[in-house]
């Protein structure tokens, strides 16, 4: 379907009719609201929706608030009818009441080259997986060889720690590399100062929209439709900071400091042509964790990586969040399963993605085999891990018949250490 | 210093007018506001501010709303000038403007037995360390012997990993056993269902005030003050998931499904004639870690067990807080080192608080040695773990001279798992 916004029509861009992704934007002096991308524009729908030509269901206003939450909490119904009424509003032969509107139209699109875009939405929890089976047996192999590379449980649980909410931060947003503890190879005792073992981790975000109870399992089938959608992911870890701290309670310092996400949230009903099974169990699942359909998706991703000053990026990674071996549905009924609660806003991070081969990892401690086989760039220098200046990007596409659907991009730039207290 | 509020000045009760805990009440339909303990009766904050008694600074009024984290917010100055304030308005001797007015006294002071205690903030992240050296070697030596019980990072590190802000509840609140899956001892196949190995853990949280910048670090000093004060913590722990979930990245559902807090904030004020160094260092901290003065306190901690139907509870442990390695000021400082931005309402349990003896040990699992030695209970029963009907209940109180610094009580009951969904 075409729309009349003719940069949406383009079958290389990120952002047709079919996609219509929500984010945060701000315009100039304007505090920030929602909007939803459209080829290069975005429409701001708390004009649409002061001016009466979008509701999001019966209740208060949502979209005028700086965050997607109010409206991702509304639910399924209203989800489908907001993006109902979108594509009627944005199609080529439907609804004029914008198109025909000169004013309107100004106010209600704007380009994004003259936007500022923020965090979608208030992250209430962060919680990151460890479910792609190459990832898992890339890192098991470094650390305890191949024969034991998985966990006994790996197989059967979608494997998770709690991550840090309060540091989830927009693409865009620059990294400092961060200070902590480390025990250098040989050493007796642990030293203190910037990481030296700075990485990205490329993952997919589900995003929860629709709250449990708390108590009350959900089920595979429920927890799919508690998503709202998702979003690039790059889950910045320090490894050295990682291998001294990590035992026995997992990861902690080492990926506090910073988790950036890409500005747009894709909705699942933009993904449902391109759903696909897990790949297929090597043990039984146990019932609660089995899937009623496909739930995972063909999203093809890659991570590009700019040193400071060279001229373009490097594609470093290729790889496939179909990949996964646990959908973001299974991830999230395991969460609840216990009782836990989820809220509205509540973010999972599928865990690294790394595919079957060398150049398919999502992570550069896999990809230099833990420093041991440097990375070669475009532009002739060589990493095994970050250094500063260097700019990491996350792309993402489900991509059939010519139509694309984007997430945009998810870049960050490492910046040098803070200068030390005076401890 | 004497109270006119006579219940106040009984040696023998947690709320003298030297404490002055912070709490959310409501009483009767009223919307839940901001109230400080006073002997049996609750001073309503959002009253006495209301009539221009009391201000939290220059702002915007804060105690009307149903959380502390506004008031907590406005930082030292404020709580110190709030609590002086108080102290003038409910001293005998002092400001009788509530004292000598009937209505506004019948208005500002309910008794206790009338209110229902609420969540006192919202909680914003929870982060659960383990810092006590009894406790750790404990859990080491069942799962690795004596020789290795504690990790070889533990004496240089306030080990923690991030607990789930979703599911922190207030006293008082039932606690479902949680559904899960587990390995059973030989078995070669993980089996889902109820928690079998149910237990608590006797923890004192510290709660964050004022914030700090993300990327930006602080000393242990600066930790320190941006504490607004301690409540008493109990984290809910499923021993059975636990132990099959947790390697390699961290206890998850074994923790999520509740942590239970007291209702009352003790404030960093009522506690400082408590201040206590922490133990002899085994290790030297790095220069990060080191503490300019005494950061821990003296808190005499008790937990009681009550059957369902069993006409009193067994106190079963007595341990103190001052057992701690590291101090609140210490573990919040190592949290934000990596420049980990720390908000308002921010949780960190210490981490279960066990002494040396085997009466002091702040969990079932190491009361009962891993259930190998049930412990016998007043009533005669033997427990390992919790059974459907306990009731569990955390005190805790700093003492000397004569004057009690209270925390009230922390309780919870374990209720039956709840029906599975038709997986």
């Amino acid at each position: 379907m075409r729309s009349w916004v003719e940069s949406a029509n383009d079958p290389q861009g990120d952002f047709p009719l079919a996609n219509l992704p929500y984010g945060v934007f701000s315009r100039e002096a304007d505090e920030p609201r929602c909007g939803a991308a459209i080829g290069d524009m975005i429409v701001d729908l708390a004009v649409l929706e002061g001016v009466g030509l979008l509701a999001a269901g019966a209740g208060a206003p949502v979209f005028a608030s700086g965050r997607l939450n109010p409206f991702m909490a509304r639910g399924p119904a209203v989800w489908n009818s907001v993006r109902g009424r979108l594509t009627e509003l944005l199609a080529e032969g439907g609804d004029r009441a914008v198109r025909d509107n000169r004013d309107l139209r100004a106010r209600a699109l704007s380009p994004m080259t003259a936007c500022r875009m923020h965090l979608p939405f208030e992250v209430s929890g962060f919680t990151d997986f460890y479910s792609s089976r190459h990832h898992a047996f890339n890192v098991g192999s470094m650390f305890r060889g191949p024969e034991n590379a998985l966990p006994p449980n790996w197989l059967s649980i979608p494997i998770a720690y709690n991550g840090r909410a309060s540091t989830v931060v927009v693409s865009g947003t620059g990294i400092h590399r961060p200070l902590g503890q480390m025990k250098p190879h040989g050493s007796d005792e642990p030293v203190f100062g910037p990481s030296r073992r700075l990485d990205f981790e490329l993952e997919l975000g589900a995003v929860v929209g629709v709250p449990n109870r708390m108590g009350q399992p959900v089920t595979v089938a429920e927890a799919d439709s508690m998503i709202f959608g998702y979003v690039l992911l790059n889950d910045w870890s320090a490894r050295d900071i990682q291998a001294w701290e990590y035992q026995p309670l997992g990861p902690f310092q080492a990926k506090a400091f910073a988790t950036s996400i890409g500005p747009w949230v894709v909705t699942k009903a933009a993904l449902e042509p391109f759903r696909v099974p897990t790949p297929p169990r090597e043990r039984p699942l146990l019932p609660y964790l089995r899937e009623p359909g496909p739930m995972l998706y063909d999203i093809r991703l890659e991570v590009l990586l700019q040193p400071a000053g060279a001229p373009a990026a490097t594609t470093i990674s290729r790889t496939n969040y179909r990949e996964m071996y646990f959908s973001a549905a299974q991830q999230l009924c395991h969460h609840a399963v216990g009782g836990c609660l989820m809220r509205t806003g509540d973010l999972l991070g599928s865990g690294t993605i790394s595919g079957p081969t060398r150049d398919s990892r999502g992570s550069l401690l896999e990809l230099s085999w833990g420093g041991r086989e440097p990375l070669r760039l475009d532009t002739g220098e060589t990493r095994s891990f970050l250094e500063d200046g260097d700019t990491v990007t996350l792309v993402g596409r489900a991509q059939a018949d010519g139509c694309r659907i984007g997430f945009g991009e998810c870049t960050g730039t490492i910046l040098p250490a803070v200068v030390e207290p005076d401890w």
